[in-house]
Order: structure tokens, then C-alpha cells, then sequence
């Protein structure tokens, strides 16, 4: 392709609403371009790079056994009642009425669609397991897009849905999927992990989330320094491996903490480290009001106090609500002397603990020197706090370390959750009725493009692994004007088109300081560049990774580029 | 693919709201299902044939220099707005608005988004031409969704978009766009014309549309019998080769025509043929009065009489507006004493008449022996009736005749027209700023795959030419009970996957009867079937189309697919 005819609009200027890399790179080298918040269209260079991505998820996905199909953007309201989602999902669902009046949901994603066909189609045991996927856009109006093609309104997503008549196939196709989905992360080169995530208000089983590491990510993980364990931080239970103090209990003494709202002013105030205190932070769940206590340097993670109670609701309790029932404000609450109304749950770390400073439940005060058994009895010990880095890793290899990272992909076992409530029923071997178990997966493709842009860049512009480069070489003809570049320029386009080499040849009239530049930008991995050394056959190679450079003879290009095209 | 492991439901009843053999085919073969009206699901087998039609329509894209990239769906209000668009375009655009009551149309066409990105991109005739496509789906809110794929609400079109700095440039880019439209539908196996339509209210000049010929068509195309000529019947030029009548004059006479509301009661009743009569009808041009007068076996085409008064308003006039005029009703009109706010414009097969009927501005009355010039005068005879089968081709090669067609692509040259409303400009080599020209292209993809089975099928289910098959072969193995069948096919089976056949293996336990029965109706153009001859290592071959058998030992098999495959 050469430059000059292409639509290939580079700036020199960061776009003042690009607040990340790869949305700043991905607009000045000319790959998107905005057309409302949240919105994009992606130019030539931009869709080269896509069809990319997309072939290595479709490739890997028929590797998996799924089949492709394509579902529409416009779905009948009527499926998304009969899950409750038409009422649940909230104002990120587009809704679309036609000139009839009828309502539509324009597709955030497709469970509602893929399973009101299969309850049709699908009648036997013998029919299953099935195992379909679809690459098509997706609409979710976000509250706040940001990010460029991270958080767009308006996406391209890849989507499959598995159904099936046992767990055992639910299970195996979980693993075939989550297999493939490591695959195409690897082929697209990324660092990434594969981190145990919640399965939240779907009721599902297992589900993992794909995250590719980066300090712009939105979601902190907990993982392992020497395993593969990897999990969201609100997932990652922790080991209880605390040893009891040996210390001998002292009598409790009751200390005027005054101004101290928080555990840090308290172990300042009083003069000891954060874990010789406790915290005590009430919450509702359900009705019912529970004191949690954990030490002081952890915190407390409610998903666990959730887990804990089987999946009630839990809230912070208001002021109000403390104040009534313990006397005091959240600065000064603790376990002792607490109404019988109030149950105490502690995190297992508190278990261990002895002499340590405690809220009063009045205000201004705390009690110092307070041993858990002795000065206050705690109805469940529980794990109850967020993991730390440093923690032991709970696969029980390594410590834990954080990291930030971008969600490229979800699998998840859905089990019964909409075939249940679709009535999407097959009969069994015995010719009896049973609900599908079912499994969704999905790849937000163009944020997958982005979280590479995050991975390979450097001051310069994009460095794009050459799986997923829009060419693998940028031909540079540095001076179009002088006949002898022009023509070895030229001449060695065309053996790359013959030999198959995806090239983008600069044959503008440009300055070679603005071609390098915009070289640079664009990030195509190998630059050729046809310069002064034209004259005696010579051209110059260059990595635009890693800057290295060799002068190869006309003779020896073609050659060089397909070797260095099939290093893994 | 084995067939059992596929989404493959096919049904033996055709759907109760499929009319044409499309939709039926379609849908009882398994390739698509409908979500809504006029929104469909393309399941697996559907998908892949989608894939080939586009990997076809790509390949000519490309061909023809164009730079595939893609727009997103949802677009702003504002730039339908400048193009009048959002008022125009009725309730087909689908409207829909996001959280922050911020309005937007669903794509159903890209000149206003390509439009908006060119203007802010392109600054100097030296970036034009440009020449861009997208494959993408759009959305139209049909009044009456019909004919499955042919008039959906949600369907997939390529759409293409070029921009210019001249005229000549823009014919020579409409020229290769017509050339790959051509080679696209000529790929695809079909049976299609380019038709000269018309270019509307766009006020472009050139515009063709590519019919696809069937008598399920909604438009009459006029063809010669001799060359390539072709162009919708509204459009169709009548070369005036009238001869003038040799007959004397005589003197006109007023006769009672009682009854007679129509040319056809009129030459019944006085025994006359059709083209021995002239007919009349009132048209309002703007706001004037216009009685269009044409030989009473020729249809009046109300668009050539648009064009005689320069593109204004035409419409047919109120009865009231006539009989206020004229002094009588529809039936009776004539253009002898016509008032003189009235104009009279002719056919030119007017001029060449003697001695004819024509309505006497007279309910019930018409006058016999009427000739043009004695009788009375004609402001303008023109070009305005529409072609008939066996008039001479207006290019002068052979006679027309009709064909029903389906519209499958579009090619426009559309001028100024948008660049003008949306101020897409660029400097030109003088430095003065000029509006762009540009042209617009579209193939209905979805529709283009049912116009294929509209004309590839039999009694029996769809005869798919093998360039978009959604498999080479479908293998059958008549019975999976019989070891050596079994064996067999299985084998054979695995040696097409290694060859890169494209291979459907129906392993299913289901009759011989089911698996031939379903294998003529998804009509996969080659079947290869393993049966009782499996023993000698014979399987048979039959061509979907032809029906034509052969046996093949094992042994040959592989090889004599491969040769099939590579005939033409």
C-alpha cells in the first residue's frame, strides 16, 4: 500500500482528551478517530489491525471447537423481561423502539438471544453439548467513557455461549475455553494473567477473568511471585497462618483518644504499630447488625462478610444506626460490651492477637490492652480481610504481589441462571425434562487492541509485535526527488508485494525527518529504508522494538525480511 | 464439521410467513432464523456462507483500490442535521437517544459519518482521491419487513465511499467500482444486469444499479435482446421512430361514450384498437396545470415528466382541480378546448397520429377522427411515456425487453452533494479552497446471499455454486451401525480435513432417507456417500445440481474432489 494514497492522518499534537497511551497513540498515528464520547471509527491502518486480532481469537476458537454465527443488534425487549434484565441492567442497556412502538434492547451482550434460540432448536441430550460464538459489535451506554477504545459506548466483542447436560461437559468446555482464551492472549503477545474474579449476581460457579497487567488498569490483582495463581483481590482468600502471641494478657485500661477518627490517628496517638489495635466496623446484613472486627492494618473485605452469610444483603450500617445500638460514632467502636442484638464475627488474624488497643464504644475513648477470649467473645472467626502483598499465596507456592490490570476477557460458568428462567429444557436419556447448564465467554476484542498499544509503546510511538502489525515492513524512500532512491524504493515494493510481505511504502514528498517521525508513530515492527547508500545497492533495516540496525544489499532484502518474518 | 456436533435444525415444514423460495430454504435448511421481524440470525452453516460472499466482495474492493475501514453504528444527530437527513429520511432511520438525552441515528447508510471524518482529515487536493469500504451492518425500519433476508430490518451491506478533486476522477473511480461490482456478482454465480436507474433526489449524475433477475423482483427492468444495454423502465429513453400516419384528415365528431372510465371501455366500445386513441391526464407541475397527452396504448412516465420541467414537483392532479379546469371528470378528458391556463405537453407517438378518439371535456363523451396540429396544438412534444417490450434499444442494438430484478448494489456518483451541505473542502494546487466530489456504493450482502438461493435451487432444497458453499462436500454415512461403513467414512472423512476440503460429515444416527432428504436440502455441491459398495471400497459421488452420480474406489477420492474443485 503506498502512504500517499492511504487515509493515514498523523498529528504531531496530543488529542487533549487522551488521557492514556494507547488512546494518545492510537488517534495520532492515524488508526482512530472519535466520532462521539465513547465512539469510534477506525481508519484503515486501525482496521488492518483488528482483522488481525480477530482472525487469532477466530482461529483459536475454532481450535476450541466453537462455531461461528452472528446474532443480531436489535433484540426484542420480551427476552430480557423474561430474564429480569430488561428491569436490572440499568441505563447502560440502549433501548430502541421501532415505528410500530415495540421495544428493543440494542445488544450489550447476547445470553437472552442465544437462548431463546436454543430452547427452540434443541430438544435432545443428544444434541448437546453445543459450543457457538459470534465477533460483532457491541452497545453499552457507559456513564463515563474514557480511555479511547478501553471503556467505548460502542465495541467489538467476541462471544460464545456453550450449553450443555451435565457439569462434566460444563466443565470441560470452561477448560477448553478457558485454554483457547490463554492461547490468543499469548499469540497477541501480551502480559497477562488469568485471575479468579467473582461470579457476583449471576449465581454461576467458577469464572475467571483474563487481565492484561498494566498501571492504567482499573482492577487490582493478587498473584503469585513464583505460581500461576492469580485472582482479584476481593476473590483471594487468605491462609490463616498466624501464631498466637505469647504474651501474658494484662488487664484491660480504658485511654481518652481524643480527635482520633481512624486506626492510623489511634496507633499514633498511643504510640504502637497499626496491628497491635483493632478495628471494629459495623455492618447490616439484611436486618441484622454485625460488628466485624479485624486487626488494624488489614481491611476488611465485604465480599467475604457476604460469602460468609451466604449471599445476604450487605451495607455499611448508617451513624444513626451505630450510634443507636452501640452508643458511640464509627471512630470509637469495639467488641466489648456490645448488646446481645449486635453479633460480633472477627477476621482469624484478631484470634491471635493480645494487648491491644480497641474502640471503647464511647466516644473519645479506647481501651488498651484488650485480649480477644478474655475481654470479648466473637461468634464466628472467619476469613474476612482483603489479601496483602506479602501474604502467603493461597496455592501455598510464593508470596503475594498487586498489580493493575485491563479485563480483556471473562469466562464463566452461567449454570442453570438463564436457562432456568427461559425455560430453555431438553429431554434426557430417560425422556425426562431438564434445565440446559450453560456457559458464556466473551473477549472485548477492540479493547484487546488497546491493552496491546498499553504493552508496546515507547516514547516514540507504537511498537507493534508483528503478529498483530497493520504491515510488517514500513518502506522509506527518504528523498522521492533523487531517481536512484526512487527506483530501488520502487523496485523493492514491488518484490515485497510479490513475496507476499505486507508493506506500507512512505513515497510522499515529505521531509525524512517527518517520515522517521511518523515511522515511529505508526510502529511498523521493521523499517527499510532507501537512502544515500541507494546509489551502491543498499538500504538500511531497522527494529522499530529495539533499534536495531543493519545495511542489507538489494539482493539480500526480500530474503532478510522472510527469515526474520518466520522467527517465531 | 460433523453434523452432529453442529447447529443444524432443519425443518420439513416450510416456515408459514416464508413466501419466496429464499426465505423457505433458508430457514428450513438451517442457515438462518428469525429473532424479530425482519431481524434474523445467520446460524453456523448460514455464517460461513455469509464469510465466502464477503471474503468475495473484499477481494474486489481491494481489486478496485479500495481501503477497508469501519464506522460505527451509532452517529451523532447533529451531522444528519447538515444534511437535511434527519428531517428527510423518515421513520426507516431508527432514532435513539443515550443517558444524556443526547440524540443519535442508527446507521442506516455512512455518507454523513464518512463525510464528517474526510472534511476534518483531508485538507489538500493531494490527499485525493480516497477510495474506502466498510463491511458493516445497518439498520432500516422497513414499514413491511417481507422476504426474510431480501427486506430485513438489520442486514449486512458493503458500503464505499470515494472523494475527488475533478469530475475525471470521479468517473474513472465509478468506472472500477462498476468494474468490481461486475466481477462480484459474476463470482458469485449470478444472473444479474447493471441497470441505468435513477439518481433522485440526490442530484448526482450517473447511477446504475445491479439487478439480480427474478420473478420475485419488486423492479422491472427494460434490457435489449441484443447487447448489454439495461436500465430500470422508469429510466429507459423510447427512441422516437414513428412514422406519420398517411391518412387524410377528416373532421372531428363528438360521439356519446357512456360508461367509459378507461381507454380500454373506450376502444371496446367504438371498436377501435388501443394505439387508434390518444389519452389525456392532468398533472400539477409546481402549481400549474399540465395535460399530459400520450397514444392510449403507452403508459405516461411521470418521471421523464419531471425531467422535461427541470426536477419540480409533479404530481397527478384532484378531481375537483380537473373538473374546475376542464369541465369535466378523469374519463373524458382531451386537449381540444383546453383553457389557456392549461399547458399541453405530448409523447412524440402523438405527432405521428391521424384520425384518433380523445375525451371531449364532456362526461360520457369522447371525439372521434381527432388529429394533432389540425385539431389542436401541443407547447412541447417530448420524451414522456414509459418503454415497452419490443420497442427498439435506445442504443440501437436489438429490442427490449422486461425482467423482474433484485436490487443487490448500487453505484452513484453523487456530486457535491453532501460535500457541499457538510462543507468538505480542500485547497487546491492554486491554494483555493473547492468542495469535494464524491461517490457512494453499496451491495446488500445478506440480500445477495438470498438472490443466490433465489436463483440457485429445485424442487428439492438449494443447489449452492461451490465458490459460497458453505462446505465442498457433505459425506454421508447411510448407516453409522455397520463397522465397515463407519470405518470408511471415517477415514475418509479424516482425509479431507488433511487435503483442506471443506467437509460436512453427517455421522448422525438418523435413516438413510433423513440424512439424503436433509442433504438436498442444505444442498452442499458435492455429495459423497457411503453406503452398501462400502465393502469393495466404492463410495458414491453426486453432484447437487446435476444429479449427476458416479462411484469412486476410496483410493481415488481424494484426488477426484480436488479435481472438481479446481474445474473452473
Amino acid at each position: 500500500m503506498r502512504q500517499g494514497d492511504m487515509l493515514l492522518p498523523t498529528l504531531r499534537e496530543t488529542p487533549a482528551d487522551a488521557e492514556i497511551k494507547s488512546h494518545q497513540l492510537l488517534v495520532r498515528a492515524g488508526y482512530i478517530r472519535k466520532n462521539a464520547s465513547g465512539i469510534y471509527s477506525f481508519l484503515p491502518i486501525g482496521n488492518k489491525v483488528l482483522r488481525k486480532v480477530e482472525a487469532i481469537v477466530r482461529e483459536e476458537m475454532e481450535n476450541a471447537g466453537a462455531m461461528e454465527m452472528n446474532m443480531p443488534a436489535l433484540q426484542p425487549s420480551e427476552l430480557w423481561k423474561e430474564t429480569g434484565r430488561w428491569y436490572t441492567f440499568g441505563p447502560e442497556l440502549m433501548r430502541i423502539h421501532d415505528r410500530h412502538e415495540r421495544e428493543f434492547a440494542l445488544g450489550a451482550t447476547h445470553e437472552e438471544v442465544i437462548t431463546s434460540i436454543i430452547r427452540d432448536e434443541v430438544k435432545s441430550y443428544k444434541q448437546l453439548p453445543l459450543s457457538l460464538y459470534q465477533i460483532q459489535t457491541k452497545f453499552r451506554d457507559e456513564k463515563r467513557p474514557r480511555f479511547g477504545l478501553l471503556r467505548g459506548r460502542e465495541f467489538l466483542m467476541k462471544d460464545a455461549y456453550t450449553f450443555h447436560d451435565s457439569y462434566e461437559s460444563l466443565d470441560e468446555h470452561y477448560e477448553k475455553m478457558y485454554t483457547a482464551y490463554s492461547n490468543i492472549f499469548t499469540r497477541l503477545g501480551l502480559n497477562f494473567r488469568a485471575v479468579i474474579a467473582d461470579s457476583g449476581a449471576m449465581g454461576g460457579k467458577d469464572t475467571h477473568e483474563f487481565m492484561v497487567l498494566s498501571d492504567i488498569g482499573e482492577d487490582t490483582i493478587a498473584y503469585s511471585d513464583t505460581s500461576s495463581y492469580a485472582a482479584n483481590i476481593e476473590m483471594a482468600p487468605v491462609t490463616a497462618t498466624y501464631e498466637r502471641s505469647n504474651e501474658t494478657p494484662l488487664d484491660k485500661e480504658k485511654v481518652a483518644t481524643p480527635n482520633c477518627k481512624t486506626m492510623e490517628d489511634v496507633s499514633v496517638f498511643l504510640g504502637h504499630e497499626l496491628d497491635q489495635g483493632i478495628k471494629s466496623i459495623m455492618f447490616k446484613v439484611d436486618e441484622k447488625l454485625v460488628l466485624v472486627v479485624a486487626r488494624g492494618d488489614h481491611e476488611i473485605n465485604d465480599i467475604k462478610l457476604k460469602n460468609l452469610y451466604d449471599g445476604a444483603m450487605v451495607e455499611l450500617a448508617r451513624e444513626e444506626e451505630v450510634r443507636k445500638a452501640m452508643g458511640a460514632g464509627f471512630g470509637s467502636l469495639g467488641p466489648i460490651n456490645v448488646p446481645s442484638s449486635v453479633e460480633i464475627v472477627a477476621d482469624h488474624a484478631v484470634q491471635a492477637l493480645s494487648n491491644v488497643t480497641c474502640g471503647a464504644n464511647e466516644d473519645g475513648y479506647h481501651y488498651k490492652n484488650v485480649t480477644p477470649g478474655k475481654d470479648f467473645e466473637v461468634a464466628t472467626y472467619a476469613d474476612l480481610r482483603f489479601i496483602q502483598e506479602g501474604d502467603p499465596s493461597p496455592d501455598g507456592k510464593g508470596t503475594i504481589q498487586f498489580a493493575k490490570g485491563i479485563e480483556v476477557g471473562h469466562v464463566f460458568k452461567l449454570g442453570e441462571f438463564y436457562a432456568d428462567k427461559m425455560n430453555a429444557s431438553y429431554l434426557d436419556e430417560n425422556g425426562k425434562s431438564k434445565t440446559m447448564l450453560m456457559g458464556c465467554y466473551g473477549i472485548g476484542v477492540s479493547r484487546t487492541l488497546a491493552s496491546i498499544v498499553e504493552q508496546y509503546h515507547d516514547e516514540n510511538g507504537i511498537t507493534w509485535p508483528k503478529q498483530v502489525a497493520p504491515f510488517h515492513v514500513h518502506l522509506l524512500a527518504l528523498n522521492m526527488k533523487k531517481e536512484e532512491q526512487k527506483e530501488l524504493a520502487e523496485r523493492l515494493y514491488d518484490k515485497f508485494k510479490q513475496a507476499g510481505i505486507e508493506v506500507l511504502f512512505d513515497d510522499r514528498k515529505e521531509r525524512a525527518g517527518v517520515k522517521f517521525a511518523d515511522s515511529d508513530l505508526i510502529g511498523i515492527p521493521l523499517r527499510v529504508t532507501v537512502g544515500k547508500q541507494a546509489g551502491e545497492g543498499y538500504v538500511e533495516f531497522k527494529l522499530r522494538a529495539t533499534g536495531e540496525q543493519t545495511d542489507v544489499h538489494e539482493d539480500d532484502v526480500v530474503a532478510h525480511v522472510t527469515s526474520w518474518l518466520n522467527q517465531n
